[in-house]
């Protein structure tokens, strides 16, 4: 049997990473065999394009250029971690996947969406989760967590403005209103147990 | 007056480096500033994605990641030098461009000339050279002259088969015939004097 690709997206701040380790447990005292992985990165080639994406100036790269890396990364992430582990019959947990490049820099960046998903096509054949948690904060708790990450170091991204964040908010909601049957979204302000119980729900019918 | 964009394009060893600079010498001597180039790289961010391109094994990228990373670098090498330059007024002379993409990842390897050129309109706005210098060899002396690169040690690209060199050749010279206006394809065979003194010619009506 195939397995299933689970990507986990939202704003910076809003416990991806945890929440990708904590259903990967779950799903491992199930019985099956579960990759975590990342965007970018996720694969050597990936990991290598995310430190040209991720360190530097905030104008390093323009928005096109900035698309592009995204999606030479996601091409390799895709070939070479995540396909090859679905035919293994493995599932695969990724902590952010397309939706955030349409979030970011379709949307908020203003790119497009449109164009953002051409070069996913190109890159990756349109691939696509077979379920998308978004992890969705409060707009208010949301500049509460990303200012505390401010202080302790955001990335080239991470470090953009609260306009920026917002404009990412919006996206996200936008995207998973547009498609309902893929996405599942998730209330992020409760306890860590706590959001990982209403992700392992939203998880079920896949199950 | 805006400066001029002449790219010099054609397969391994064809002399693309000794030209640009041997023309930008006879430029200079005309008065023109001159701005030397080339891809992959010609600003720091391509320069750090041309390592990732030419270094490593040759499966080290896919097909579709590895035109990405070329387009990238592209939007890059517009954004950062290229423009920038014509628009002080400069002349810039650049040892490949995007017509090597479209013969080496477009058709030498397979991914079709169209969706290439989508990739350089995303990245660059499709921006394209005044002139396009075509350095062709005959296809033994083109062999030779690789496989003399080959025992000195090849890149990523340069090192593959005589097939896929072929193919490159073949692309180069589909491109020229269908934009005449644009091209100009330069027998490389003889001495660089003399290929320097046909370049010059062809360059005429733009001075």
């Amino acid at each position: 049997m195939r397995g299933r690709f689970i990507s986990l997206e939202g704003g910076e701040g809003a416990g991806k990473s945890t929440q990708v380790r904590r259903l990967a447990e779950a799903l491992r005292e199930r019985g099956l065999d579960v990759v975590e992985t990342r965007e970018p990165g996720g694969s050597p080639g990936a990991e290598a394009i995310r430190s040209l994406l991720l360190e530097g100036d905030e104008q390093r790269w323009t928005a096109e250029a900035e698309a592009l890396l995204f999606a030479a990364a996601r091409a390799d992430h895709v070939a070479r971690t995540i396909r090859p582990a679905l035919e293994r019959g493995e599932w695969v947990l990724s902590d952010r996947f397309l939706d955030s490049s349409l979030a970011y820099q379709g949307g908020a960046g203003g790119l497009g969406v449109d164009r953002i998903r051409a070069l996913h096509k190109f890159g990756s054949g349109g691939f696509v989760p077979d379920r998308t948690l978004l992890l969705s904060l409060p707009p208010k708790e949301a500049a509460a967590r990303a200012g505390r990450r401010d202080t302790e170091g955001a990335d080239r991204i991470g470090g953009r403005g609260d306009l920026y964040h917002r404009g990412v908010s919006a996206a996200f909601e936008a995207l998973a209103e547009a498609e309902p049957e893929r996405y599942r979204v998730i209330d992020a302000s409760g306890s860590p147990d706590d959001v990982a119980a209403v992700i392992l729900a939203a998880m079920e019918d896949l199950l």
